[in-house]
């Protein structure tokens, strides 16, 4: 039996990829649970600059929770709750992630697959992508951390539009609404998720995750220590600014080591 | 003397009408009452799917404040509290409803008209509509309800924009600006808005009240107890996601009935 | 020596010039000083009703930091943080500003040029301007006053967007991401700065400081006091409101005093 994700290493760059092609990539409960323990085990990756985010096939990125599941999974409170909990794990290990994040959205992405997608720091879709979330119409609510990561990603008003109308719609208006970062010709979708994912790596890795670091941490509320003000200079302890300066005045390109 | 607002209740669907066409639905103190006490009315409604918020006449939805009421009703500060109070009632009226609202906008939307309009979840214009707030040019601010309201919807920088330059601009810009979700040709607002209650009413009543209600909560920072988190489950056992469930696996329309 | 940076101050609006066209006004550390300077200074001007932020020369706005002064001012951590104080007096300095801003963007706006430019309240730019902050390519961070300000006007994922992959890109992009208000062309950009000012001038400029101060004091999301709920309606007691009032029935041009 085929693995439900899968992951590809290359240099720089590792690929997590939903699996289940025969199914558009619906999403079951043991998926979500790799999911969760992927993103957990990539954290300690030292030499990793980028995680691509995707779905087999090239024809979905994700339809959606796989529904014939429900019967086993979600048929009350009690059981949704613990299928909650497991898919929130997923969602919180890839939002936590200090390793910048790409979607690479081929075809249909709906409901879960949303909900995934929008985790990741730039998402890209293609023309003809679907979008929407039509949970609505089979009597199912987002749970808060899910309806959460959507307004702080689009706004209550957008989400709101999305949850409400259960419209599914195409990728201009999915840009037009923040859910994508941008729309290229269906086919070219992995070219520009790994030529992105290239200019990511061409930075200085810590800095990439300490801007990362920095954007989770003003989404509290909370004042900042004199101590957290102060990090961001820490980077011009590193050996990556000293390597970065260095490349920029003779330009050239700089071989930064994360460091 | 005919009513100021009237509402037209279909069999899941209420109208709210602002009804002074003669004067493009200029808004009065009146009028703000007669919102405030509808709205709140209509919270009680169980059968109710959606409402719509419009403007008779096809040539207005509101523009702005009547003026000429200034002299008697916002004369001085003492006064425009008063004023304010009324009007942030019927605000906070339909901006707190449980029921999924939409704007209908037809022709102008400016002033207080602007600010009916964005307390709406979907908001629908015509081509044609104009928009503004040119309240610096008759010397008025906007109370903090009111500014808050706006900056909730469209950020702190597009309502400076607005406010500061107080100019009056097209659909097209609007819908850049997050004021409006979409621009449909002059004729088709009301047909877009009924289409769109129909999608609405076509969901779980629930679910839409829960979405709305979990959506609001999370404008508030402070954290979600343990039994707020897990209120969202409830859908799980309700007779309508059992209805849902089975009309997906069965293929036909889910006959939902808020239970 | 040529001032660094320099002021021209009309009947109105005062006009606040980066001032180093041979290095594309790249900004050193005498013009951070210079600029939290001139705008606390501006803060005092009873007659000003609008400031323009600008570049010299026609070709940029300013295309980041003269790196060529990192040797001296920020080769450690010590020192980053010393000239990061006297970045970030200047950019609260144009935060904080009760007068409106605009800035006018001709060509390049990138690094901290976008971080000056974000902080005006309505930005103008010409069709090939071009933005980017590719900061990870030279091992450096932004610091939190700096990406606080970014994600506060264009939200953490366009933020992020920008931050890590380190694109530099054109005027249509930076407006779909809330980076510019509007975009004309290229000889037009001082002339749209200049027509924006004045429409703003023509506003009460009571309204006008009273709206930023809301806006601003909105950030913080400490409850408002009841003396703070009332405090918009002092504009009812305005002489402007009067003239303002006055000035909408006879259907003239009001004389804002400012009092």
């Amino acid at each position: 039996m085929a693995e439900l994700v899968t992951i590809e290493r290359s240099d720089r760059i590792a690929s997590v990829i939903l699996n289940r092609p025969e199914r558009l990539n619906a999403l079951t409960f043991a998926m979500w649970q790799e999911i969760g323990t992927i993103f957990s085990r990539l954290e300690t990756d030292e030499g990793l600059r980028c995680i691509i985010l995707r779905g087999a096939g090239g024809k979905a990125f994700a339809p959606g929770a796989d529904i014939s599941e429900f019967a086993e999974r979600r048929s009350n409170s009690a059981l949704a709750r613990d299928y909650g909990h497991v898919m929130h794990r997923a969602m919180t290990a890839i939002d936590d992630s200090r390793h910048p994040t790409v979607a690479a959205i081929e075809g249909v992405c709906v409901g879960g697959g949303i909900e995934l997608a929008m985790l990741c720091d730039i998402r890209i879709c293609g023309e003809g992508s679907r979008f929407g979330v039509p949970i609505n119409r089979i009597g199912v609510t987002m749970a808060y951390p899910e309806i959460g990561a959507l307004i702080a990603r689009v706004g209550r008003q957008v989400a709101l539009e999305i949850l409400l109308e259960g419209r599914v719609f195409g990728a201009a208006e999915a840009k037009e609404k923040g859910l994508v970062s941008r729309i290229v010709p269906d086919g070219k979708v992995l070219d520009e998720a790994y030529e992105t994912a290239n200019r990511i790596a061409a930075g200085a890795p810590l800095v990439n995750r300490w801007h990362k670091k920095f954007a989770r941490r003003l989404m509290d509320p909370k004042p900042l220590s004199p101590a957290e003000l102060d990090e961001p200079y820490q980077t011009f302890d590193t050996d990556d600014f000293r390597e970065g300066y260095q490349a920029f005045l003779a330009k050239r390109t700089p071989e930064f080591k994360g460091k």
